[in-house]
């Protein structure tokens, strides 16, 4: 265990599954507790879209992700300084991780350009240009005030040659050198982000260099970018050993609830992914039985929940049919409605999780859930290969 | 006061104010109270946009209204029949207004036509044609099962000639007679619709011909269409002396605040009206002091909630710089907070108004308020015309 002098953020370890590597901890920030395994809603523009801050806690949720390129470029991030800072500008007491930013300009494509000393790109709102480096994005999120901030990194996209991604791996590593020095004792705990694309030397050497640095946790990022799922997991299981046992393991922008049941027990802490929320708004809707559309035509006359298992605000009060007229008629409600039950499902999952691993039978929790999902041969594979 | 012997329809007048025509009432339904003067959001498609029930009976909504036409086309009343009616289906509890479809059939221009039977029109969803008789609009509204069903009438455009108006009005008439006949006891409320244009002798005479067939409420139609506001409070002022005393008046599709306040002067009981729900969307807010467009750029940083001395969940939380954030960024929250905010602000008016009334002094309260929204010269111009 491992506490920073200047800031609250504390990270400990509860329970370790004695049959993976799953662990059950907790977070303290100066904005509250995040238990881990964890699940983080996206709320990309200041808000998890459609919902409101108590909405998010009457599901469960404990922290939210801001994105710090959203809210640099709009409505600025001396806007929500001068306003209090990102949680009193939102009504969200709790905790919120911030991230670079660094995703979502490498995902401009040809509106962006990298050097050394950082990345100059155009605003996908004005083309207005904007040139962010290292110690700027770590001086976004000090002003932001969120709780954990991430460095600046270049997600490379999939596939990419060895060249360019050991370019690129080695610049991120110089870049969170940088980014750790510009780090006051008062700022956001900040973590290193691990690159390195589908190459396990890259991805070793990534991981190594990053620990050497000594930040406050540690993310897996550019996976879920279009690899093979098995890829992932090899990347996973490449880098988890490399990284301090007794820091968060964050990996970002993942994924179906298949893939966190599988993150966690290969020892991943906690997760953000827009898939509940976006899934939600598009009408895909998890079940304990597997994902639903609810626009299909057998739903139009169906007075059942969508899941008769969940005990959602969603599922309490309104039947498939319903939920089908409201996407149907593209009504507001419908993007709540659907939110809110994605997301019930997810915290749920992690809830379950949590209280497996506490349980002491995490394993037998994973293989019910992974069965159920119809991916026992994926799993089977996968145990093979270790 | 009347009470129909088959069904769960009362409507009491508590209290007459010795200063005007405004009144005090309260209307009983099989599922529950409606206090007079009130305000009615329009539920179009089987939700108030981007609301839940609960946050409407938070803000104090006590009825809604739903639209025929909408939820004849999707999902259809059948559909909604078979779910158990239009309560259970959209998670409503309490008194439903259904529209007959009148308004938005009318609406259409090329793609309808009328005959002495009925109308026939043509879906703005998909083309498909309909023909809707008034028989089959009361069938359609006992299927929904609502609280207070209307007439099917013709909204003349405006403006109309004398003799295209006279004939359209004198078809209503005939449509409301064949609407009653069609009524069962059981049915829901069955309220006549005033037609006339702004033609003295017709509105008369579409009132005496309506009152004589025994309705359980009267509403005036066909105003807010576009003409002059002089001519809306002349046709009130010519209709409502003939409504029976002991019966609601209801003034549809109206309006603004002001409009409200005039209204209830002069006797009319509640109202529905796009307007609250409509703006919200638009980012124009209501406040005590005047409409705002939160838009603006002089709300960048303003930390002040929309109103001062507003109490709805979204002034308590939230600053105009982060509701001017939302809606600059398509957010679907901007939406709710926004509408939640001017209902409450309309519901909050009507409450006002019913305190004032019992408390005898509303016409201190219409000039209060009148004043204030800047308004004198044309109340000043409306009292010299009586």
């Amino acid at each position: 265990m491992r506490i920073a002098k200047d800031m609250a953020f504390h990270f400990e370890i509860i329970k370790k599954d004695n049959s993976s590597e799953a662990r059950l901890g907790r977070i303290e920030t100066d904005h509250g507790i995040l238990s881990t395994p964890a699940f983080l809603p996206v709320g990309t523009q200041g808000t998890v879209k459609s919902l409101t801050p108590e909405e998010l806690m009457e599901i469960g949720v404990e922290a939210i992700l801001g994105n710090t390129y959203h809210l640099y470029l709009r409505p600025g991030h001396g806007t929500i300084g001068r306003l209090g800072g990102l949680h009193q500008f939102i009504h969200w007491e709790k905790p919120i991780l911030t991230d670079s930013g660094g995703f979502q300009i490498f995902s401009l494509g040809s509106l962006r350009k990298i050097s050394e000393e950082g990345v100059t790109f155009q605003s996908h709102l004005d083309g207005s240009p904007h040139f962010l480096t290292p110690e700027k994005v770590v001086e976004i999120q000090r002003v932001l005030g969120s709780d954990i901030a991430m460095v600046l990194d270049e997600c490379a996209p999939y596939p990419s040659p060895y060249e360019y991604v050991k370019t690129s791996m080695e610049r991120t590593s110089r870049w969170a050198k940088r980014s750790l020095k510009e780090r006051r004792g008062t700022d956001p705990a900040l973590f290193a982000i691990v690159q390195g694309g589908m190459y396990r030397d890259l991805r070793e050497k990534s991981a190594q260099t990053l620990v050497e640095m000594e930040f406050q946790g540690y993310a897996i990022g550019g996976l879920s970018v279009g690899e093979p799922k098995s890829a992932m997991w090899d990347v996973l299981k490449w880098i988890l050993p490399f990284l301090p046992k007794d820091l968060p393991r964050y990996l970002m922008g993942v994924g179906t609830p298949e893939d966190i049941l599988e993150a966690v027990r290969l020892g991943v802490d906690f997760f953000d992914c827009v898939l509940p929320t976006r899934n939600a708004r598009n009408g895909t809707l998890f079940t304990s039985s597997g994902k639903i559309s609810i626009k299909q035509a057998q739903y139009a006359e169906d007075r059942r929940p969508v899941d008769e298992t969940c005990a959602c605000y969603t599922c309490c009060h309104y039947s498939r049919a319903y939920l089908r007229h409201l996407y149907l008629s593209k009504e507001i409600l419908s993007s709540r409605l659907n939110t809110i039950h994605n997301l019930y499902y997810y915290i749920n999952l992690l809830g379950k999780i949590k209280e497996a691993i506490q349980d002491g039978n995490f394993l037998d929790f994973y293989q019910s859930q992974t069965s159920r999902h119809g991916l026992e041969r994926a799993i089977s594979v996968h145990f093979q290969s270790h």
